[in-house]
């Protein structure tokens, strides 16, 4: 596996949903790249037994984990732990490019 | 905890040593931002069970991964796979501030 990687040149876009690049991927976590077309969501999900980090590499999404909504800019970190319902929605106009890493892997 | 960090503002820098700000923290996994100023470094180690991806921030990094050294600057992501030794130095002139996953949380 290559061990460096540009995440932000990594990113792709679809018109059809959201599109998720592998930068990293071990036994132990997985470290993704997930590009937003305005309009685009990831809808709300759980990992029993994961936790997730979102960082904002470029745009503004807007975040749901558990009972909290709120947006998230560029350079933010959003914690999604274990358990807790998350979601995140790209409301536009721009593009949202997130980096995201998530372990344990889910099996 | 709170789930929403901005990173690049929790960032600290030290005149002693490379600085760390830890952002989340559970029972899987953290999540910290280190801070280095020019000349500082982390010197190399390894994490028998544990992979470790460094996201920079800011700046330009001298990274080495087992054998393999070479710069990283704003934007990339560099994996450091579980038992290869890694080492991190800022070069300077400027600062580096680096975000960092690891996975499974040391004991």
């Amino acid at each position: 596996m290559e061990l460096f990687k540009n995440a932000l040149a990594a990113a792709a876009f679809s018109p059809e949903k959201m599109k998720k690049v592998n930068l990293f991927d071990t036994e132990r976590m997985f470290c993704d790249v997930y590009g937003l077309k305005a309009g685009q969501e990831q809808t709300a999900h759980a990992h029993a037994g994961s936790d997730k980090v979102y960082f904002v590499l470029d745009g503004i999404g807007r975040f749901r984990i558990g009972d909290e909504e709120r947006d998230a800019g560029t350079g933010e970190a959003v914690l999604a732990p274990a358990g807790a319902p998350h979601a995140v929605r790209n409301n536009g106009p721009g593009q949202l490019t997130l980096l995201v890493f998530m372990a344990p892997k889910p099996s």
